[in-house]
C-alpha cells in the first residue's frame, strides 16, 4: 500500500466517472467562468501546477486522473500525493480527460484547489510591490508573477482588474508563481494610491514620457512599481505633480516593450538594489 | 487621385479575386509551411506588421485588402501606401479575408513581402549580439527580437534553428522587430563558437549553474549573450573551461524564467553598460 502525505489513515475512495458527472461540470465552470463562487477556486492542469499547488499547501477539493497518461515515476509519485491530499478522487477515461485538459501533452492529472486569498493589508510590509493596472492579457500577468517569484518580490496588486487571478492562462503563464506570490486587488486607482502613500511606499510609474531611464535609477524602499494597461499605459490619476516616472530606453523602431517584459526588467532592477 | 509613395506614375491595377485564386494559395503556403521558397518571404498581417515592413523598405509582392474592414484614416493611409508599394494588388471579400487572417481584429489588409536576408558576417561589427540556440517557441524569439530593437542591439544569431525567421507567430511576437533586427543562422554550436571567437566576441552563457549573478556583472564588448533551449538550456559544447556563465538570481519556488524574459533582462543589462 502506497504512503500518502496527508494525515488520512485509510486508502482514498476512488470513483470512476464520465464526462457528464457534476464533478466534471465544476472543473469546466472554473475554466470558462469567472463568476462566484468559481473565482475562489482554480484548476490545476499539468505537472508544474499540481506540484507547486501541493508544495504551497493549497487545499485540494477534487482530483481527476487517467492512468493511461501516467507513466513516469515522478508522475506516479505525484498521483499518490494527490490521492492523499484530495477530498474526492475520480478516475476518468482518456477521452474524458482529453476533453477536460487544455494541454497538448496531458499529464493525466487535473485537480480543483482553493486559490489563496489575500487583502491588500496582508502585503503592507513588503519592500517591493508590483501594481498591475487594467492589464487585459492573462499571460502578461502570469509573466509578471513568475518574475516576482524569481526576484523575491512577495506582492502583486491589481487595480481596475480585468482578469481573475484564477484564469487558466494566468496560472499557466505564471508556472505556478500564482500560488506563491500573494495577490490582492483595489477597485480604483485612487484607493490604491492612498493605500500606498499611507503605508509609506515610494511609487514608481513605468511610463515612456519619463526623463529617468533604466541604468540611472536609484530606488527608495519600500517601493511600488506601477505598470499600466497594454493599450493605454498608466492612467492620468497616478500623476500628481511629484510622481516618479521611470522608463526603459527605446532605441529602435518600436515604442514600447511587452508589459510583462518591461515589468520584469524593472522588478529585477529593483531587486538587485534591494538585495545588494 | 490619391498620392502613392512609390515611383509608380500610374494608378495600381486592382483585381477582385476569390479564395481559390493562386495568389491566395501563396499566402497560405507561407503561413503554414517553412519550405523553400517560402522561407524567404513573409506574410504581413495586421497594422503594425504592415507599417513596419513599409518603413523597413521591404519589397512588397502582393497586397490583399477588404474595404469593409478599413475605416480609420490611419488604415486608409496605409492602404494607399501599399497600393503604391505592391507589385500586385487584390481586392477580396470579407469572407475570404477572414479565412486568410489570423487576427481576431482583422485590419483588412495583408501583404506578402521579401524577408530581409543576412549571413553572420553582416553582423560581425555589432557590439552586442544575442545567440538563440535551439529555441522552439516562435513567441519567445519574437520577444527577444522586440527587446533587441528596443535596447539598440542589431544582431541575432540562431544556432540549431528550429523555427524559421518568417514564422507568423515570431513576426507577431516581435511587433515588427523581425524586420529591423538582422538575423542569421549557424547550423552547429561549434561553427557559431568559432565565428564568435574569430571575431573577438566575449561570450556570455546564460545558465543557472553560474556563480556570477545579475547586478555583479561587468561585460566586455563586443559581447555575445547565448540563450539555450526552453527545455534543455545551453548545450555542453559551449563549455570549454574558460566560459563566462551568468545567471539571474532565483529567490522563489521557480527554477527559471521564461527564456524571452531572461534574455531581455540580460540584454538590457548589457545595453545599459554599453550605452552608458
Amino acid at each position: 500500500m502506497a504512503k500518502f502525505d496527508s494525515n488520512r489513515s485509510t486508502a482514498p475512495i476512488i470513483r470512476e466517472i464520465g464526462f457528464s458527472n457534476p464533478a466534471i461540470a465544476v472543473v469546466r465552470k472554473i475554466l470558462t467562468s469567472g463568476a462566484k463562487p468559481y473565482d475562489t477556486q482554480c484548476v490545476l492542469d499539468g505537472y508544474w501546477a499540481l506540484a507547486k499547488a501541493a508544495d504551497a499547501k493549497m487545499p485540494i477539493h477534487s482530483f481527476f486522473f487517467c492512468d493511461e497518461f501516467i507513466e513516469s515515476e515522478t508522475a506516479l509519485a505525484l498521483k499518490q500525493r494527490y490521492l492523499g491530499l484530495a477530498e474526492e478522487c475520480y478516475s476518468v477515461s482518456a477521452k474524458t480527460f482529453e476533453k477536460l485538459s487544455d494541454r497538448d501533452d496531458p499529464c493525466g492529472m487535473i485537480a480543483v484547489a482553493d486559490f489563496p486569498q489575500y487583502v491588500p493589508d496582508d502585503l503592507k510590509k513588503e519592500p517591493i510591490l508590483v501594481i498591475m493596472e487594467h492589464l487585459e492579457t492573462p499571460g502578461n500577468i502570469g509573466t509578471i508573477l513568475r518574475t516576482c517569484d524569481g526576484a523575491g518580490i512577495h506582492g502583486a496588486l491589481a487595480v481596475n482588474q480585468k482578469v481573475r487571478f484564477t484564469h487558466p492562462k494566468l496560472i499557466k503563464g505564471s508556472m505556478g508563481a500564482a500560488f506563491s506570490v500573494p495577490m490582492a486587488s483595489f477597485a480604483t486607482v485612487s484607493e490604491c494610491k492612498k493605500w500606498l502613500v499611507d503605508n509609506g511606499y515610494h511609487v514608481y510609474l513605468a511610463d515612456t514620457r519619463a526623463k529617468k531611464s533604466l541604468g540611472e535609477l536609484t530606488y527608495q524602499f519600500p517601493a511600488a512599481l506601477v505598470c499600466g494597461s497594454e493599450r493605454y499605459g498608466i492612467s492620468p490619476e497616478w500623476l500628481d505633480g511629484h510622481e516618479n516616472l521611470i522608463k526603459i530606453p527605446m532605441r529602435g523602431t518600436g515604442d514600447s516593450l511587452n508589459v510583462g517584459v518591461a515589468a520584469s526588467i524593472f522588478l529585477y532592477d529593483m531587486a538587485v538594489q534591494l538585495y545588494r
